[in-house]
């Protein structure tokens, strides 16, 4: 279960509009939100979507238990909305994309369709989800990319993560790419490939390192992979390894590997290969963490630097510099009306109504662009850029799939949800449709995601009539 | 209760040590850990220690399920091991630093001791704990700070908050000094100050702006905050709100408020300021919320916005640009023998041995800066800089008190666990003991944190001696 109260695990203007539309009688109408981010972070050029699993969960335990309602009571809410809350359950529609799926900014990667009420009070819950979970696939993402497939990507990024935000980050880093996580809780729960050995203080507990290092592959003859950098890397801690990886193939077994986490590690790494090379122990790995990301891992291949695993902690979990997926949750129509936002912020300017996506094919198979389009909309031949919207793009000849995939029906599954492995497995496909010039990190290519003619047209109208009352 | 699992909240390589600790049978030697970090977070002068209840708490419930213990028999940990951990408890000692204390690189800020087993199993856990929540309370007393005592800030930040860590990140943000919020789950949890009225939303529900803004007001008479930017602030939202305001007037109620969340807030305050003066309503407050932190809020007081009220989101509760804390946990001694770690990168050497801290002061009560002594060192004339150690402070004449408390005795809890409350409160005591030129953003003061001479020459002679061993 994604959290113990998912009711509660909102902004509390969630339940006074709740309480507002229950008071108005508006809480029954129709209504329809769309669920989408306004810019790509990590300056990248895309996003992985990711926590589709954990919101539909969240929603098909959405239950305000007595505890709950008695603490909005004690609040103020109002005792008639409090009987109501007391049976409510969510019995909305949700057609999203799948997990691993590449998505742009603005454009729909999720729709709720339902009540009023209904569609309204899940918004924090549903950003919260989303938002952190999409973003720590996509750094997962850029990391993979700059390791390469021949590298391994793990996970160390617990004890830097943000509090419980560790549980997904983990799930989310599977998904984006990673090959596993030191995450044993996300682990177990998600049934995620974990691993890990040592860390300085083992070292340090013993009386001198190749103490430490024999007691430990004593213990894991099989699975050791050496800490070499507590006193000195190349002095000590490697000569020490070397022994112990002649002593383990003695009885048998072989060392998986060593590993660094400070001092340059391009120079260390080569230094280390080297000499085990030397010693005779060409298939003992090497393992690098301290401070990795996508561009520190693009420089180390850069120096040549010979390293098998990458360890990445702080800078996947918390998205480092952009910690933050800007997604937000908006009002489309209400009663089967479209609804609009109109904002002193040209770009906040929402699209209105029940939308669908359609993503546009390269005669390769790779992604051309995506189109954003009123429902009954089928065929269109151009796409009108959003806000520059003299900027066209033609869709004449190119073949196309629907983007959005009914998920959750009446607040039931549909379908049983994916692994992680098989969004993981799914996210590695669609990335390699992905053309080379979107996934570079410098001023990546943006992707081209357009709307159709007939939704400018009802835009403009929307806006023309709101300026015409004002 | 923190999280379900608290054991398994941890990396992988905690359990491979546990394990190859017991296996070498040393797991029952006495060891002291340090908790500890390197450098002030947002390029700013000090820390605010937090989320200490959360850790002992977590402790106290620390146990292996079967379930975990299966899962780790799954994973190939062997039976003796798994059979003793199937009966573990945490029982160890913490000292540490009170919740809202103010805290600086390199000095101790809580110290674990115990077996070698019981204190490094529990590393990532209290690592996950206290980096995230101090984090999050150094974010909020800043912006508390640039907000100024006559202004109120509230945390909207769940939505983007990472994943579950927006539990925690609510709760540190009071303890840092926000006044409210609008995570509910966190404000029922931890007895929080909660609150919030609209979304854009609420405004496009309804056929147009003034039916939204009397509905809310039917519903909430005496505690409505209207949101005013919808479709056009000066023209239609304001004035709305004031033939609502008059409305609630008549009827013996006050409009508490509008919000501005769009545009240019500087220019729209004063303007919105003038609007609602003018009608008659100059306790209508202003709240304004978008994209703030403590550097932009301090931008618009310097132009004069008339907002009393800061919603603070994204960038309060991730930490923005520093969205983690490098707290680390450092293996200090063993059977009462010091340990350090010597590393490749010089700032990383530890300190060793059991050490107290002492913090200095002023004649006016401020601080003056803190002590890391050996454990028997009781009054000492100077420190000395931990890394350019020619670098030394006088202490004499200085009162000084003893800076870790007694929190946890052998796994049980020593005194009642402050509220959130009472650690803002302690907080904000504390503060004002903190000289200005520690709290400006750029380039703040360096807080003196030294260490003694006997622990100098401890910490040389080690390394001496590990030099001589290679």
């Amino acid at each position: 279960m994604y959290i113990n109260r998912p009711a509660s695990y909102t902004d509390y203007y969630e339940l006074t509009m709740a309480q507002g539309y229950f008071d108005a009688n508006k809480h029954h109408q129709s209504a329809v939100f769309d669920y989408f981010f306004r810019s790509n972070p990590f300056n990248g050029g895309y996003v992985i979507f990711s926590g589709l699993n954990d919101l539909l969960d969240a929603l098909h335990n959405f239950r305000f238990s007595d505890d709950e309602i008695n603490y909005l009571r004690s609040e103020g809410f109002n005792d008639d909305f409090l009987n109501y809350m007391r049976d409510f359950s969510f019995k909305g529609t949700i057609h999203s994309v799948k997990e691993g799926e590449i998505v742009f900014p603005n454009e729909p990667i999720a729709r709720v369709e339902g009540t009023l009420l209904e569609t309204q009070i899940i918004e924090t819950l549903l950003l919260n989800i989303l938002n952190f979970q999409s973003l720590i696939a996509t750094k997962a993402s850029r990391i993979k990319l700059a390791a390469g497939k021949d590298c391994t990507v793990l996970d160390f990024g617990l004890r830097r993560s943000q509090g419980l935000g560790g549980i997904h980050a983990s799930r989310s880093a599977i998904i984006g790419g990673f090959d596993g996580t030191s995450n044993v809780y996300a682990a177990q729960e998600f049934n995620l490939p974990a691993g890990g050995t040592m860390a300085h203080s083992w070292i340090q507990a013993f009386d001198d390192e190749l103490t430490a290092f024999r007691a430990y592959a004593k213990s894991f003859p099989d699975s050791t992979i050496l800490l070499v950098d507590t006193y000195d890397t190349l002095n000590s801690g490697v000569p020490n390894a070397i022994k112990v990886a002649r002593e383990l193939r003695e009885k048998g077994h072989e060392l998986v590997g060593i590993r660094l986490d400070s001092g340059d590690l391009a120079y260390f790494s080569r230094k280390s290969r080297k000499m085990l090379d030397d010693a005779g122990f060409p298939d003992v790995k090497i393992a690098a963490s301290n401070q990795l990301d996508e561009r520190v891992i693009t420089s180390l291949k850069r120096q040549e630097a010979a390293i098998d695993i990458f360890g990445v902690g702080t800078r996947l979990v918390t998205g480092d510099s952009s910690p933050a997926l800007d997604g937000v949750y908006k009002l489309a129509s209400v009663d089967n009306t479209p609804k609009i936002k109109i904002s002193e912020n040209v770009e906040k300017i929402t699209l209105p109504g029940q939308k669908i996506v359609k993503r546009y094919f390269n005669d390769d198979g790779t992604f051309y662009g995506d189109a954003i389009m009123a429902e009954d909309e089928n065929s269109i031949e151009k796409i009108y850029h959003p806000i520059y919207t003299a900027k066209t793009s033609k869709l004449t000849g190119k073949s196309s799939t629907l983007f959005l995939k009914k998920m959750m029906e009446n607040g039931e599954f549909i379908e049983p949800k994916s692994t992680v492995k098989e969004s993981a497995e799914y996210c590695r496909n669609q990335l390699s449709k992905l053309p080379q010039e979107y996934k570079r990190y410098e001023n990546p290519h943006i992707y081209k995601v357009g709307i159709s003619k007939k939704l400018l047209d009802m835009r403009n109208e929307i806006i023309q009539n709101h300026q015409n009352h004002i």
